[in-house]
């Protein structure tokens, strides 16, 4: 009679935009871990297979670092190739960048290594005049075009394709990693065509960074070689596990800092972390930064985006600017969430939403008009990061070095002491004010638009133009009174005492940290970047005033406003809840409403079961002894008893709507007049989890996040009083924070 | 009536040897933070108060990190000292190490930076004669009375005043950090005594290293500086966060790797881990490791125990001598820890015990007689690994360098073409080999004796003496046979192809990997000690090998396996529970035992309760609604009750030993003939934790483990069944994995 095999159907238990049940997806691993451990003594077969199983992991990890390191390699050198493309073109073949068509050409000097015949800009192409006015102004609007097809491209194929590949993922990827479902946002389109577009919109210039884009490309390939492995296919806590290391691959191959990446998925994206996982997300990071590294995409054998090396320590004096930077970072954090979330929602609430196309279009070319003129925000952003982070060494071409150089100097290359800034220093800190503030206002109104966009790269980009002109100014004033007691200790005339580009890395830590409260990630991947422990303490220094600064204005960073926004069902581990609510005040029904929806173990008929089914849109139907004792002995998945039903009434003869369905464990022999009862024992789960109408709420908050459960059910003294389900948790804990509750959607 | 103002106590709630209740100390801490919050809204006071109390938690880190770093400089500089000690003394200034006494002389040549007129062999100064035998028998008597005096001086040190402050501590902090209270363990007593006692242990010239014991000192100073704060010192769930992030700054200043730090707190030692932690451990090892450059012990300005710079690249093909050195560290991982384990039980269980001093006496003198004769073995453990890490430059004049030169040399220094070795390789070879067979069987006694004893060290020697070994066997190789097909694509003549030096660091990693179970962690403190992202796949591979070869043979690594061995009550995050027993399997009473001992809500009287405490000697005791209908309504804690009680006999009139205790909302009005009734809701936790008797185990473990409980209640449809407790789960498991399950021990 119990020809209910496979009570659970292996695949899709969940539906979309569900939250899964954690303890039951381990449970349901654990079973299958069970069944093969005892299998594998019966064969040599079987012995292969679960070694195979126990490897897969580690298979699935290698895998992740190679795509994602090969896909991470391809996206630098397309972004490479497009960006230049817009300027110009290289003759020889014309699918090298400016760099490499320079670099492969034999007349190039060392002097002018950005000049040589083979690289053409268009309008030299088209008119032959290199330069005048004509030429500058053909070359404007060539590259307004350019990226105006770029952008255009980008969110076509975006808007047909893949709506999920939009956006910088990370929000999303949270979510999903806390255990909700988004059927499509990490499949294989979404992949293929982030990557595409991820290319179009970076190339396009638009204000954004493909570092948030490219752990989304990372966790949508953890993704697809799951479904190469059963064990991770078929298990929805397990795939996470996979897709907590694939975002660590993520931002190690962003960076190159695979350390970084690990701690950046343990302390912002993941959240259940065992220290398996630990291990894995590490190997993957490790493969990916490797891989990239092979590709070698920055030609320059580094793992790093912006490698720098300084020569000069830093001083105790220094702390007050980089702490200065800090407070910047922290208020350009909070104006930055609080703009971009307004006009979001902005876009949510109005007509604004209904042309994403137009919308691209119309902030593409006006970044476009603005930024071409002024040659820090012409170029792309990673290069003006990368220049602003150097150092100015002694062959310097940059305008930034453009200092006053002691016609007396004899000393080591590496060593140069301060001198005063020359006319090119003042131009360029002109550029660089006038760049800060188009790139501040243009950048809230580029994220959130319906193309690929990460905001790491833009957010580093104001911080870093920030943070050099302090230095700068730091600098001069050191150099013109290093009479004035605090430069007397430690800036003698003639030493090498301020570097502007650490001032730059310093203020970049401190903005990016404002904006997604990252503080020991932040703080490895930039230590990472320049591989001295020398500047660890100005960079935690800024890390931490950032976070202080921009917490004291509101608790959540972007990726939790978004969340928010977005009504996704999160449970933040970071939020303490020290209200004084019971469990009581939180469960359904509420006084007034009507009696809780139950079953009982032998008295309901499979009628009363499918009215109960067809009227009420619950997950799950709590079990009880009768209706009088309200004694709770089971839960059972809405999901499980509409399939048993359904099977029964096909397969089973003799099942009829008067059956009645029996949760005990002997249904009673009743007399051949009636009708056959439906033995449902199987599908009922003997374990729910129960707390008692007094347990305090911070309690059950800390029993949702940590067993991460789906619902939870209340009783007191043995009686079952009511339900809890993780919404009526997170929209009691918004009532709490004075925010809507109704702005939590999914369950 | 309700006169139990404070119905908990605030200090000292648990009883020694015993568990803490995690979800009781989170209450606790939201309630007090509740409280304050409330109250600085009164006036500006208790808002500076308020504010105060948010910061302590950063205070306490800076106090921890300056106190921990200070400590650490201090003993490197006393072990510096004394270990010269042994050999002889400084004429300008006793108290100078032999590095420092010729650093100070202004006779010293660059050639021989070692020998210095100021400093001087105990034979020279006491009969003149620095050479012959006679200064040679003198020098190794003197050597070994030292090396007697140290020990015998640390042993009694221990023995006289604090017991607690022998062995490396990590195993005790890792139970600590689960939740367990020893008292004592991290008192200021042991901090001083085994500051005191780790510097004489260390100069004493035994096999053993100062890292382990450097994390139990840092949690000693954590420990002290949580009594300065309430909120710390009065919730022993806070005050092990506190204790996570000491340990950090331990490791930190052990090694100079403050991320190492971070992660090895987080694999190795802690329990509960939340991201604020995460933060504040950063930021303690952060404020450690600088207040250790500060006092620069190795007089280099390196923060680092062991720096090296290498400057060539490893090969693919090298990965295979770097697993074979996994595959070694692995196997003395194994048998390290069989070895240690079975000689510790000998020595708890035998008459061996019985005399501490005279093992440890022996133990030294063996030490140093063997060790004396062999110059690898003489100096002091980190400077042998020092020297084995380092590559060969041109100006090294160790023996391990004795390389035959090619005449027509004319490279820059950096880099050495490989040379065929001279006879003074081949003699360090034997030596080095008899050395790593003295350092495996001497470690093995050595570790686990009453004095304060890392294994650190002594794992990382073992490990890079036959990584030397083997590196300088492929050097050699590679040079002989360059034209072999495996050396023919990567080691032409005159290349210089093959680093011993990192062959020495991939095997200690191995090493330490075997015995501790560590990777991620491991593999970036070895990360930090090079600071080159390069070396970072070989040490992986290694670490990894290591960790699977040992996994092969035990699960336990060291710390896990003493725990075991002393039976404390540690559930480990990484033992995976998937056996198919249910709850009502493990609960008591079991069948045939005498029922559950309960007390009711309403039908005790005081006789009862006081009757029920003295013969049992459980830790508190399941309220239900009679005995009949066996409904819970709550639990109530041992301790409370005898404190209500007592207090109730002594200050409330009218209750006698026939009162009844209500456990109810309200106690019925009794008529004055009937003895007063003692009310005792308050005691009563109203929401005890729960689950059916059909949960799987697994579940019930999990729960324990995320949850940090102390017991769980059993029950079937609302009636109360038994009850769970932490040993009881630990015993379980220890019986699942065929183990004793009598040696779990405490509760």
């Amino acid at each position: 009679m119990d020809f209910l095999d496979e009570p659970f159907p292996d695949v899709s238990t969940y539906e979309d935009f569900h939250t899964i049940d954690w303890l039951r997806e381990k449970s349901r691993d654990t079973d299958r871990h069970r069944k093969i451990t005892s299998k594998s003594k019966e064969s040599l077969w079987e012995l292969i297979k679960s070694l195979l199983d126990a490897w897969s992991g580690w298979v699935v990890m290698l895998l992740i670092g190679l795509l994602s390191g090969t896909l991470a390699g391809v996206i630098d050198l397309a972004v490479d190739w497009m960006t230049d493309l817009k300027e110009g073109v290289c003759l020889s073949a014309f699918w090298y960048s400016h760099e490499q068509c320079c670099w492969t050409s034999n007349e190039t000097t060392f002097d002018d290594r950005d000049k040589c015949p083979q690289w053409q800009k268009w309008a030299e192409l088209m008119t032959g005049h290199a330069e005048g006015a004509g030429a500058y102004v053909l070359n404007y609007f060539l590259y307004i075009l350019w990226a105006l097809l770029f952008s255009f491209l980008a969110v076509s194929l975006v808007r047909v394709f893949a709506p999920y590949a939009c956006g910088s993922g990370i929000p999303e990827i949270k979510t999903i990693l806390s255990g909700f479902i988004i059927r499509g946002y990490l499949g294989k389109w979404t992949l293929l065509i982030k990557t595409v577009t991820l290319v179009l919109a970076v190339s396009s210039g638009l204000s954004l960074g493909k570092e948030g884009p490219l752990v989304h490309v990372a966790c949508c390939c953890g993704n697809l070689f799951c479904s190469l492995f059963s064990k991770y296919s078929k298990n929805e806590g397990k795939r996470r596990e996979v897709l907590s290391a694939a975002a660590a691959a993520g931002v190690s191959v962003a960076f190159g800092a695979p350390i970084g990446g690990v701690l950046f998925s343990l302390e912002e994206v993941s959240y259940y972390f065992p220290l398996k996982t630990l291990w894995r997300s590490f190997f993957a990071a490790l493969v990916a930064a490797f891989t990239l590294r092979s590709i070698n995409p920055f030609g320059n054998s580094r793992l790093v985006l912006f490698y720098v090396e300084y020569h000069t320590p830093w001083y105790m004096a220094e702390l007050v600017p980089f702490i200065l930077l800090g407070v910047f970072g922290g208020l350009w954090g909070t104006l930055f969430i609080r703009a971009n979330i307004a006009w979001c929602r902005r876009r949510k609430t109005t007509q604004l939403g209904k042309y994403p196309v137009l919308e691209v279009i119309a902030v593409t070319g006006i970044t476009a008009v603005l930024a071409y003129p002024n040659p820090y925000t012409r170029r792309s952003t990673s290069e003006l990061i990368s220049e602003l982070f150097n150092d100015c060494g002694a062959l310097e071409s940059s305008q930034l070095c453009d200092y006053i150089n002691n016609p007396n100097m004899s000393r080591p290359v590496d060593d140069i002491p301060d001198r005063p800034a020359g006319p090119g220093v003042y131009s360029a800190l002109w550029q660089l004010a006038l760049a800060l503030i188009f790139k501040i206002v243009i950048t809230i109104f580029t994220f959130g638009m319906k193309i690929p966009s990460g905001l790491f790269i833009p957010s580093m980009a104001v911080g870093a133009i920030a943070g050099r002109i302090v230095g700068i100014a730091v600098e001069q004033m050191a150099y013109h009174h290093h009479d004035w007691i605090i430069f007397k200790n430690w800036c003698r005339p003639g030493a090498d005492c301020v570097t502007p580009g650490l001032y730059a890395m310093v203020g970049a830590a401190a903005c990016l940290g404002g904006v997604t409260r990252m503080t020991v990630s932040l703080v490895v991947i930039m230590f990472e970047l320049t591989g001295g422990l020398e500047y660890i303490v100005p960079l935690m220094a800024a890390a931490v005033t950032s976070k202080w600064v921009a917490d004291a204005f509101g608790k959540e960073g972007i990726y939790e406003s978004h969340i928010l926004l977005n009504g996704y069902p999160y449970l933040d581990v970071r939020d303490e809840f020290t209200h004084r609510t019971l469990a009581t005040d939180v469960m359904r029904p509420r006084r007034n409403d009507p009696p809780l929806a139950v079953l009982t173990q032998d008295s309901t008929t499979v009628e009363d079961v499918e009215t109960l089914i067809k009227d009420t849109d619950y997950n799950g139907f709590p079990v009880v002894v009768s209706r009088e004792s309200e004694r709770l002995i089971g839960f059972v998945q809405r999901r499980d008893l509409t399939l048993a039903i359904k099977n029964a009434r096909q397969k089973q003869d003799g099942v009829v709507s008067s059956s009645v369905v029996y949760f005990t464990e002997d249904a009673p022999q009743l007399p051949a007049s009636n009708p056959q009862p439906l033995k449902l024992r199987r599908i009922l789960n003997l374990s729910p989890f129960t707390v008692t109408d007094h347990t305090p709420m911070e309690t059950v908050v800390d029993i949702f996040r940590k067993l991460g459960l789906r619902q939870c059910l209340v009783t007191r003294s043995g009686r079952l009083l009511g339900i809890i389900t993780k919404k009526d948790v997170l929209r009691h804990m918004a009532q709490m924070m004075n925010q809507d509750p109704e702005s939590i959607m999914f369950n």
